[in-house]
């Protein structure tokens, strides 16, 4: 019997912090297996990976990750907490024994914090004028005196929630962060991270972030389109253009009359950054507006992005890897999809097949249709 | 009183037989203005004109053309009846004395002609299995002996049955084309089709037309961002990609499960050659195709194109052009619109406005909003 641990990751791209995290997960674990649910090619704050999900699972593979599996783009981008709640569950579904995750404090207790987070009479939050997170760090600040205010303390709280959440029974392994700050814009030594490698990368050059990435992910980060938002502006802009408003406010999150804004900014902004500035306000984060626009690209509405069956997508596997999958498959309830055919267009793959085709119209690789699992010798 | 003869053109882009056409219809009619019904931003046989509505405008102004009033793209990316009527409401409405047109055979009795094929007991049309047009182009010759095959022909008699339709008292006066028929592909001459002159340009260069072109359009079509079809074809694919088919199948003449041709044929090929080649079937000609493909563009149905209320939109006129509109302004029932601003972007004008903004996303020049007719002194 394989034991296995679990690593929720976006790779965009994997990088020496990534290595470091690897590294300790198997040392503190004792794990035979490292699993990794990877984002696709779409991530957490509303953007086309760097690279697409068939290069990311390379590189993961070849940095020691034994089973890639992908984190659907209605889990992936999403807020922290719905994010989390995505991927906590497809690691719980793989039967992994422990989830190990960076943090800025991994001295805190976070299967408590998520537990009285979650249990906490929640009407009394609803006095507050502040929004849901915020009040959850608030009361924890209140109970326990420290504060959850960094970027990875936050998501690992959500971790630590949705574990709680679904009863799951796998054990929390906070791996301290080191070297760098998630938004940290600047290198330091040779952990940058992975917001500031792509910057560079997107910016300057792939020879700027060599000392950052490890080399065999270098060198597959070569010879590649690396994608940003902005690389989808004409056709966002056609959409919020072109489609009418009654059909536009379908779209997942778009609340609060936010497709007149959005519509008017667009009709008005040829660049991309111009109408960023112009819908940007102090109500809504740039994720959560780059996300709207991903929903707007993928024309997806509420059913598509909350309303839809689990399952699971294999991306990638080496021996061990696959002899993991072998041993809990009999255990895992949903559908396994290791390969995409014609036929599942209309199934549960559908809006995965959307999303990998905005990338294929940019890359030329297939991404879905006649791929199958990456496997490592 | 001044009396005026109409022109329905699409002057894409107009060439030195157009010059012999405007020459002829004022040498014939006597007429002391000229109004010419132009195609705005997209053609009838489905693409966009090769340069925007603005600049083509200038280029009637400029060669003798006295009032531009624009066929609103629901009338101008139709098959040729539709056009036709479409058309001719519009230079009707103009109140203009008679319609000038081109044609292969001027001798021809157009007026007859017209009148017969409305009027001809059309129950008996329906034994045949052939299309609508042919039905009348056999029955026409069945009953003349003449054959109404060629391009221009086809669509006076279209003309001719659209003024018979409207009961309107405009004179025909056909106009026989000399040099070169519509689809000649080669130069002869100084006259070329209108479709040889695009392709030169666009395949080879500017300078190649400059023999076929008068002199002011010559200079007109300098710097500009010529377009085709083949231009709109990242965001034309990613909506058959991305739309889901019982949407896309609510696309005006979206018939017999074309939908799924056009989505399949989407995902699969990235060139818009091999898309072509991959949907076109015996069944359906080109420009049939590529007017759908424009209605998909604009996200456009039934509705749009067929049951919208009519208006008149001026594009430019030079004091001659203002005199007469002057003079006709009360005898006009519909809306006459000079200038659009936000408000009316909800009302009759919002296709075209749509259409605008796809040229406008291309070129960066504004199509509508903000702008008024061109006045040339």
């Amino acid at each position: 019997m394989l034991s296995a641990v679990g690593i929720i990751a976006e790779y965009n791209p994997f990088h020496n912090g990534h290595a470091y995290q690897l590294q300790l997960a198997k040392q503190r674990t004792n794990a035979d297996v490292v699993v990794a649910v990877m984002s696709g090619n779409w991530v957490q704050r509303g953007a086309p990976a760097i690279v697409d999900k068939w290069v990311r699972t390379e590189m993961a593979l070849a940095m020691g990750v034994d089973l890639v599996v992908e984190l659907p783009v209605f889990d992936a981008v999403q807020p922290a907490d719905l994010f989390a709640r995505g991927a906590v569950r497809i690691v719980d579904q793989l039967q992994c024994d422990s989830l190990a995750f960076g943090c800025e404090h991994a001295d805190y207790d976070f299967a408590q914090l998520g537990r009285i987070a979650v249990d906490d009479d929640q009407a009394h939050f609803r006095d507050y004028q502040q929004p849901y997170p915020a009040l959850i760090q608030a009361a924890i600040n209140e109970q326990f005196g420290i504060n959850i205010n960094q970027p990875n303390d936050i998501l690992a709280l959500n971790y630590a929630q949705a574990v709680h959440q679904l009863d799951s029974k796998m054990q929390l392994v906070p791996i301290e962060r080191v070297g760098s700050r998630h938004h940290d814009a600047d290198f330091n030594g040779a952990l940058a991270s992975a917001s500031a490698i792509r910057k560079a990368i997107l910016s300057r050059s792939i020879k700027t972030v060599q000392p950052y990435l490890p080399a065999p992910v270098y060198s597959l980060l070569q010879n590649h389109n690396y994608l940003d938002l902005s690389a989808f502006w004409s056709i966002i802009r056609y959409q919020l253009v072109m489609t009418p408003l009654d059909e536009l406010n379908q779209r997942y999150q778009m609340t609060e009359g936010l497709e007149y804004r959005l519509k008017e900014a667009a009709i008005k902004h040829a660049k991309f950054k111009e109408f960023m500035s112009a819908i940007k306000t102090k109500r809504y984060t740039y994720s959560r507006l780059q996300r709207l626009l991903v929903y707007v690209l993928l024309q997806a509405n509420q059913d598509d992005f909350i309303h839809h069956d689990p399952y699971l997508r294999v991306l990638g596997f080496n021996p061990t890897g696959q002899q993991y999958l072998n041993q809990v498959k009999s255990q895992i309830d949903w559908p396994i999809i290791s390969k995409i055919d014609q036929s599942m267009l209309k199934s549960v793959i559908k809006t995965e097949f959307n999303a990998g085709m905005l990338i294929q119209m940019k890359n030329g690789q297939y991404q879905d249709l006649y791929r199958h699992p990456i496997i490592k010798k």
